[in-house]
């Protein structure tokens, strides 16, 4: 398992293929390296925790997507902000552990709803056992990151979660809803990523520091970073989508179009395309009628219009609000660490 | 919304078709009867909760399932729970609401799984809508429930239902990966019950103690009495599946055996058949290889090995063990009722 390996295969292929050398160590990476002690203590609480003794389908689908390589961006946010607030104890190991399950259930019931055949470079779950027993694999997940924040014993912590699962699911059913409609609004797409990305990142951190007893500024500070940190990155991956903001295309490029998914960029294209762009949109979005060279056109419609520029200047405004808001907690290596991150997740797509 | 109408389509058929006048008010009605203010309550609640302001989908789906009468079995087993207790507060309608949108969770999410059209006589939301808004508005559900168990404000309560929903999940994967296997054991077969209709049976009645703050005892026997409660009624309903102990075919009568599900009294025909009959199963179930007359030449086989009968007095025994361990909770109108319960469901497959 390579500890660089990003969360998505766009992700991948946006490193392999922006022609520059890999950094030696990303800030993630640092900050990954910096937290090994609890993060591998996470690890083993999830492998302790996915097993079933009675139906061995449950680890068998498990393992396939929590040993496949995913970063623990969650649980890594989790155990930072828990440190960061001076937490000695365990309980952000349970918590971690628990934000990691949610996010693995979503993916799970995600790939059924979406029909996809990979993730992280591997054939899905549902691809490789059957709908079913994704849906239900996901449902036990849920169950045991209930279980493991009952553990934990603060209502508080529990009362954080319950609210991400519900804006997570609303999120999702909203961009099911949303999804062709070219009259969707930007205020919808920050609904849905919000329920997509943002509100697992920010109750990852804002727990993170609510079991570590950190006071009510601290932990509101620690919930807006995550939130402004979960937009940056789901906005950046939106971009890289269409190439990042440069626009140039790797083989995964275009899903989201070729899914009629209205992302911000497809959002500012046709805001900005007006009545004369309005007919393509229509037909390749609304209608869904696509043909040879209009993944093409698009991109030529959104460079004529800034829009994934524009895009990515959003995504650089949500890293900035999450430095911002992170000035209210104390100094701390971990609080650098945390900024750092911020700009390291939109430049991307830059 | 006849306040009789049964949970499943073939709980309907059976009573329709059994030839005998409908008694004029069942147990279960006397009970929903009696708890009829606290219940109006849960409905209440359930419907404000069930809304979305942003995803409207969310409550389309929800109502086709939470208004198509249900019989709030669930709900009902916690609500007296509580009185029985002697609760005179509020959280019980609470933890009602929450088991109720756990078992509409879980139904959405089976109907996915068993690719099922119908649903207490309606289409299923699968059907209406799509696989996707009935595994997404069931994680909707699942939240909407986990925050209304925060508001309850007990860790207890919290880890009842907690446990109860990973019993819930393995329970439906072991069934899962169990269908179409001859060589299901019964102790498989009662794993899988457990978890497709016992643990919120018995999650329902625990908890409902629970908040009304009775004694360890008190809730254990309340625990005691929903598992074996939701026994005796997932048993007598595979009983039903076949027409009920005499057999009388309903038009719904067999759904099991073309879905090749390993139900009690089809274990239990197996075992008593020997090798003369393996053959048979193998072909019909293992390789489902279905032809016309087998159903009626299972229904024979099962008549010969007196395997419905076996199985019903196997739900009798439940029932009878759900009445007993209520002798531990003070005498109470509500005990009566809820012993008097206990034979009313084993006697629908009489």
């Amino acid at each position: 398992m390579r500890p660089n390996v990003e969360a998505t295969p766009r992700e991948v292929e946006a490193q392999a293929t922006d022609g520059r050398p890999e950094p030696q160590t990303s800030p993630l990476e640092a900050l990954t390296s910096e937290l090994s002690g609890d993060m591998e203590a996470v690890n083993r609480l999830i492998r302790e925790r996915m097993v079933s003794e009675n139906a061995p389908r449950i680890p068998e689908v498990t393992a396939h997507l929590v040993e496949a390589g995913g970063k623990r961006l969650r649980p890594l946010l989790t155990i930072a902000a828990a440190r960061l607030c001076g937490y000695s104890g365990e309980h952000h190991l349970h918590l971690a552990a628990a934000v990691e399950f949610i996010h693995t259930a979503t993916l799970l019931h995600d790939d059924v709803v979406d029909e996809s055949e990979r993730r992280r470079g591997r054939p899905t779950a549902n691809l490789l056992w059957d709908n079913k027993s994704s849906v239900l694999v996901g449902d036990y997940l849920f169950a045991r990151s209930f279980q493991l924040m009952v553990e934990i014993g603060s209502l508080r912590v529990l009362d954080i979660l319950a609210n991400a699962s519900a804006v997570i699911a609303e999120g999702e059913v909203l961009q099911l809803t949303a999804a062709s409609n070219i009259d969707t609004s930007e205020s919808i797409y920050l609904q849905v990523i919000r329920g997509k990305t943002a509100a697992l990142f920010a109750a990852a951190t804002e727990a993170g520091a609510e079991v570590a007893g950190a006071s009510g500024e601290q932990v509101a500070a620690l919930a807006a970073y995550g939130d402004a940190l979960g937009l940056a990155f789901q906005i950046t991956d939106d971009v890289l989508d269409y190439g990042g903001r440069s626009a140039r295309l790797g083989k995964n490029a275009g899903d989201d179009f070729r899914e009629r998914k209205l992302t911000l960029p497809v959002i500012r294209a046709i805001a900005a395309g007006g009545e004369a762009d309005r007919p393509f949109w229509t037909r390749t979005i609304a209608r869904g009628d696509q043909r040879e060279g209009d993944l093409e056109e698009a991109l030529s419609l959104m460079a004529r219009h800034r829009a994934l520029e524009s895009a990515h200047e959003t995504a650089l405004a949500y890293a900035a609000r999450a430095r911002t808001v992170l000035a209210s907690v104390p100094a701390h290596p971990l609080r650098d660490q945390l900024e750092t991150l911020a700009d390291f997740v939109v430049s991307r797509a830059a």
